[in-house]
Parts: structure tokens; C-alpha cells; sequence
């Protein structure tokens, strides 16, 4: 069976969500971060990078987020979790989850994991300041240029559309007013009644 | 034919150097970042969020690395860029990739970039030192627990091998020593070796 590694509040959701629309059957681990449980001996020999999800699969653990959600998808392909047969809208679809890695999570972090990048106590001020601007423009374009509708990458739901849900709760605590994007504020409401997120936002408070 | 937007010395070349492994057909598009031409009109109407590479197809355009390295693979199957026929495989390649993307790049970008998080000086200054640091520490992690061998994923050179290549060019200007890394560093010297890496660059500089 699979094994999931997770936090409460965090970018895995995106993950969890996909296992629950692929119908998967896995095991949920949670990891108590502030415990510094993520950078523990154990967890370390499961993601030597600290980070959550991981997910351990019969062949071995694959980590990050675009990683695992393209994993499930092709793993499970009845539940046409993307185009898998078709490279180019694929390829849009990745591209879509890497800006929303390696852009969109990453302005987000700059507001509480500032030690990351810096040592001063003033620069993690300074970076704390500028994230709602930056979580704003990157929501602007969304909204405007890559949001297709009615989810993510257009009539079909795709893993994409999880991945945009997990990273749009946390704009209110960034301090930015997700009713400004109407696409992404209808997609977030619609995404919040769907089973398979319900059932994954459940079984992480059990 | 395909379009390639790129900026000399930007993680651009990595698909650009896949493009050569698959013996695509692409025009090759410079970009003046000193002169702003990546936040001109005509760029943003090829990639709103101002950024290279930019991938122009028939169907469409296509942008950040791991999407278009991932789309050159499956594009050009005849040229084994990828274990296209294997999830786990694959999500192992899109793991590095995306690790590469979100942090090891943006672990760079805290050198000269400082600007996209935070607005004083003294931040700069203080992001600025600690790119070594962080730059380190995950080409530690490449090396101690990424790096299959010879080629990044094992036997077989994949589509991660240009992705790799491309920021270890960047570690003598971020102040990291790669010899540090010996399995990188062997790998660094083998792509400068390789036709396509020289032909991507030579295409470069004309
Ligand atoms: N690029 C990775 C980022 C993973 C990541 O940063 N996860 C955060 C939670 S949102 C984490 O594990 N943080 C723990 C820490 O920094 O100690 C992905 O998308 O999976
Ligand atoms: N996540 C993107 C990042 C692209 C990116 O940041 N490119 C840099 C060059 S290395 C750029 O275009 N910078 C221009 C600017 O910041 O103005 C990818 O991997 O393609």
C-alpha cells in the first residue's frame, strides 16, 4: 500500500487531494513540524530533503508536488487525472504546476520560512512585507492568462486543479483577498465541495 | 518549426540543450535582459510572467524547464530523453527536475534576484550572503542522495542531465568550489563534452 507523508496545512495537500480522486488506497502519516519532526533521523531516511509529501511507493519514495501529482495521474489513468496521451496540453499542464512550485509556493514561503535565504531578523520583515504584492501578482496572472474554466487547465478537471486550491486557502493569511480573482475565488468554493477533497481534509484532522 | 526564447547565461540553456539531444528544428530567439526586452510588450505576449525559456509550438507555448524538458522527451521519443513508459521512472526525473526548478535555482536567484522578495538593500546584501551556504547544501544533497551515476538518473542520460548541468555552471559565480562534489563535477566536465551541449552553446554566441 502506499504511504503518504504529510503535514497539516501544507503544500501536500495538493498530493493527498489527487490519491483521493485516483480512488487510491493509502496510509496517512502525519509529521508534527513543529515538534521538528520533518528533519528528524526517520523522516530523513524517508526525504533527505525534510520536506513534505513524500510518497512511498512498492518501487521506491518519490517527492514534489508536480513529481507525485503527474505520478498519480499516470499511475491511475481511468480516473483522467490529466492528458495523458497528448504532450502538448501535458506539457501545459506541468507547466502550470511548476510556476505554481517553483513561483507561487515560493513567494508564499517568503513569508514565514525567510530563514531559508537570509540570517537577519530585518530581512525576514522585509520579505514578510512583500508578500501579499508578490501572492497578488501571481494571482493576477493566473486569473488573467492561465486560468482556462472551467478548472485549471479547462473542461476537464486535472491535478492542476488541487494543486491551484491548496495554494489559494492560504492567500487570506497571506493577506490577499481572493475574491479580487473571480475564476480563482469560484474555483476555490467549488473545489471545497468536492468529496474527494473533503474526504482528504478529513481524514487529516482524524 | 519551434521557436526558443532564451537569455545567454539563463537556465534557458537546459532545454535548449534538449532541444539538441532530440535533433529538433527550432529557431533560436535571444532576449536582452540588460536592455528589459524579457518585460517588453511583444515578450509578454509570448510569456506573461516575463521570464526565459519560452517554448513557441503549433499548438501553443509552452514555458518552464521541467514542462518543456518533459515535452521534448515524450516529443522526440526516437531520442530516449526520458523513461517514458515508466511512472516511477519518470516521477523520479520529474522529482529532480522539480527540485532543480524550485530550489536549487531559486536558492540562486537570492544572489542577484533579492528584488522579487524583499525591497531594502541590506536585505540583498543578506540574501546575497547566503547563497554559498545554501547553494552547498543542496549540491550536497545531489551528490550524497540524488545522483544515480554516471548520468543523473542511472545509466541511461536523461533530460535532467542538461537541467543539472546548466545550474552547476552557476556554482563558481555563486562561490562554491564544485569540485567539492566529485560525481557533479565529473558529470559537468562529460556535458561540456558532449556535441550537444557545444552546439547549443556555439548556437548561443553567434
Ligand atoms: N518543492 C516542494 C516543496 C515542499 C515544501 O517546501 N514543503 C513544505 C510544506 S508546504 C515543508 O515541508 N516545509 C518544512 C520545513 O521547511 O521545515 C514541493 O512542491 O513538494
Ligand atoms: N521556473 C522557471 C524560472 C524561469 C526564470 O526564472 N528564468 C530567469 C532566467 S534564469 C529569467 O527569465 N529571469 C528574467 C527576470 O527575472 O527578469 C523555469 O524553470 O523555467
Amino acid at each position: 500500500m502506499l504511504k503518504f507523508f504529510y503535514s497539516p496545512g501544507s503544500c501536500a495537500l495538493a498530493s493527498q487531494i489527487a490519491l483521493e480522486d485516483a480512488g487510491a488506497d493509502y496510509e496517512l502519516i502525519r509529521l508534527d513540524f513543529k515538534a521538528g519532526e520533518q528533519r528528524g533521523v526517520d523522516y530523513l531516511a524517508v526525504n533527505p530533503k525534510g520536506r513534505v509529501p513524500a510518497l512511498v511507493t512498492g518501487r521506491g519514495i518519490l517527492t514534489e508536488n508536480p513529481a507525485i501529482l503527474a505520478f498519480i495521474a499516470q499511475s491511475f489513468p481511468e480516473a483522467e487525472l490529466a492528458p495523458l496521451d497528448d504532450a502538448f496540453a501535458f506539457g501545459e499542464l506541468q507547466a502550470f504546476n511548476s510556476y505554481l512550485c517553483s513561483t507561487v509556493h515560493v513567494a508564499h514561503a517568503h513569508g514565514r520560512r525567510g530563514s531559508r535565504w537570509a540570517t537577519q531578523q530585518s530581512s525576514f520583515e522585509d520579505m514578510q512585507q512583500k508578500v501579499p504584492e508578490n501572492m497578488a501578482a501571481c494571482f493576477g496572472l493566473i486569473e488573467q492568462s492561465m486560468f482556462k474554466g472551467p478548472w485549471v487547465m479547462g473542461d476537464k478537471y486535472t491535478v492542476a486543479d488541487p494543486y491551484l486550491f491548496t495554494i489559494a486557502r492560504w492567500l487570506e493569511g497571506d493577506g490577499v483577498d481572493v475574491k479580487e480573482y473571480p475564476k480563482v475565488s469560484d474555483h476555490l468554493n467549488r473545489m471545497t465541495q468536492l468529496e474527494s477533497v473533503q474526504r482528504a481534509l478529513s481524514r487529516q484532522s482524524q
